[in-house]
């Protein structure tokens, strides 16, 4: 089973925008075993998409479209859709309905170029597009399906994940292909390889892929056989190798963040937790904050960017900031023990560092950053130093925020 | 002048690869005044290729295909070649004996199938790849030109930056190509093309592009003109036009983000900030203070998730609590008047609301979002509604959180 991944827009084709969209795509077909043969990226130009239509509903079984189909002039998906399959746009009440509800709840005013979203050519199915006003539109010909998606990359994803994904799903063959992410934190990757290297690999014929990225390495698993059942062995028996190996790196898989990874072993444990952060400004607490149900375990962030919120929050004293600065192991200490104080909570962590790009002295220069973690009476504090631009610097603290967090939380009988 | 980019193998139509490649090469022929019109990717299949090329030179002016060039079994470039121009491969002496060299230059053996990297299609130019094997082929036909490029991305962008856009340059029309993107928040795609539309949009050939991301619509202008200096007064004249209609919503250009804005806007008024966050979780506080230097205006931010925290960092009333309930104007309103007095802080901005996906009830709906900005002896709550995914409602209310600061600050004389 062949599919053709047609994207529509001018700032793919002039390279300023990257198609992220047809390899996020391509992905999702290959999970359901049908193969994605060909990626075409054209203009938003209705007589080329028009041509492009027709030759592909030839030799495709699957045609998925992405972008133009908005109301803007460069628009063209719809008025292409009409003339390629010879229909007509009528106005769908339902969308109408839709788009208008749209605007109520947003609490903006609805320009009436809106009402064209609910003009669909007839004879489509008509998907909804509960994240924005594009109705996603579908053709069942002879021998094909044709899927013609929104541009915007999550408006697109929502609807191919709870809706096309189905259908497709229905008329796709089964085909051999196990995919697996086991991810780990706190090892970088040559020591991960070394260390899988050294245990004798995982002795099965299953890909392994490595994949860095900021302070965390997951390990992809690709397991292809004739039958899914052998294939799903295959992978089964490498992961449990691995499992031995990377025990204590690895902390979930596939879907699975260190942040929910963190939020089952707090719920477990039954332990709240609180942070107090400086350099990553936040950053720790909206990665925490993003698991649904984190406010079970979650009670409260401190970001005191000023020595005054540092003193007057979390009770940091005057005389250590004067003696060690507010970039110093004590002050992390005393922040972490601070917010664990005054929030009642379990655990406390804090954060404080130069995160750039100015600020740096030949003592404390850009990148030095303390890590406390208050738990109980215990309270370990980490140093560290990452040269990297602030936003990196502080995406990586944050990350590491939470490795030292796991890390305790795993420890816990 | 127009271009089509053929890209080849399989890593890249099944989405494990993002075509950076076919990016690269559409801005590198951009910047020639050439026009990247279609970019097609297909798996390593001759048939398939031969049918490409064949009809690639029928409608274009330059062909460039990347990948497929090396003598393993996946490599089918040079073998379509010869198909679709109906020629042979001869075996080239000068590229035998570089090949030879590179081998003796990285101090391996040469594999004997690395001989063929030398048979290449006769009546084709044979340019050299400085830094691999597999040399770049081209072929000038009848109003066409087509070059074949090797597919390792460093190799490739050598070879054009250094060989192939020079011989192009030759035969482009030395167009001069300007762009700009100007930046707005706070009014949709639809809305914003219905105000330039109405104003009788810039009356100039140049090109706008709408690029909508998550509460906030990028207008990308781009001007092409027969000289630069001629294309770059047309871009001018069309962005003092739109400054004048969009100038509400208009905030930045290119790479300045909204968060950027805010900062500039904070500093020239001598303003300092300070936030009460819940549904966001310090979502908010970590994006204003990516912002290098933001510690000169930002002071400090509450993530309270709790009542308690609420109580006991903000001040809000138990009473409000109990009547309106934490999700509530009233709430909001107290959050921002509270970290606005014990933060000391010129300004306050909080936000409250049900992220989800559990939490909601009939009254007060998942994505309900109230968000109240303190700003002297004003407060100013807006009432918002999300449906979107817990993630995406965070990201949408904190970049709501910052459309209302960001308006009320350009008030301010």
């Amino acid at each position: 089973m062949k599919a053709i991944i047609i994207s529509i827009g001018n700032e793919i084709t002039s390279g300023h925008t990257l198609n992220t969209n047809a390899s996020w795509l391509a992905k999702e077909l290959e999970s359901i075993g049908i193969i994605s043969d060909k990626i075409v990226t054209i203009r938003d130009n209705v007589k080329t998409l028009v041509d492009e239509i027709r030759a592909a509903v030839k030799s495709f079984d699957v045609v998925l479209t992405t972008g133009g189909l908005g109301s803007t002039s460069d628009d063209v998906t719809k008025l292409a859709l009409v003339k390629a399959f010879k229909t007509r746009l009528v106005r769908d009440k339902k969308v109408l309905t839709e788009v208008m509800n749209y605007y109520k709840k947003i609490n903006r005013p609805m320009a009436p170029v809106n009402k064209q979203q609910a003009d669909v050519p007839e004879g489509f199915e008509v998907i909804r597009n509960s994240w924005g006003t594009s109705p996603c539109l579908g053709f069942q010909g002879e021998g094909f399906l044709l899927y013609s998606l929104p541009g915007v990359p999550y408006e697109m994803k929502n609807i191919m994940s709870h809706e096309i994904l189905k259908r497709l799903q229905r008329i796709s063959p089964k085909l051999g292909i196990i995919r697996s992410t086991m991810k780990t934190i706190g090892i970088g990757e040559s020591d991960l390889f070394t260390l899988i290297d050294n245990s004798g690999g995982i002795g099965s014929p299953v890909e392994i892929a490595y994949l860095p990225h900021l302070g965390q390495v997951d390990l992809r698993l690709t397991s292809i056989d004739k039958k899914t059942t052998s294939a799903r062995a295959r992978l089964n028996a490498a992961r449990k190798k691995l499992q031995k190996v990377i025990r204590p790196y690895y902390f979930g898989d596939d879907d699975e963040s260190i942040e929910m990874a963190i939020g089952k072993q707090l719920r477990k444990k039954k332990l709240t937790l609180a942070c107090a952060e400086s350099c990553t400004g936040g950053l720790f607490a909206s990665i925490i904050t993003s698991v649904p149900g984190s406010s079970d375990y979650f009670l409260e962030g401190a970001i005191t960017y000023t020595n005054k919120a540092k003193v007057d929050r979390l009770g940091v004293t005057e005389s250590t900031l004067v003696e060690h600065g507010a970039v110093s192991a004590q002050t992390a200490s005393e922040m972490a023990r601070g917010i664990q104080n005054t929030s009642g909570s379990d655990i406390g962590i804090s954060s404080t560092g130069i995160a750039g790009p100015a600020g740096g002295t030949k003592d404390k220069p850009v990148g030095l950053i303390y890590i406390s973690l208050a738990m109980g009476s215990e309270v370990i504090t980490s140093k560290l130093n990452f040269s990297m631009d602030r936003v990196r610097t502080q995406e990586r603290t944050a990350k590491e925020m939470m490795t030292i967090l796991w890390q305790a939380l795993v420890k816990i009988p």
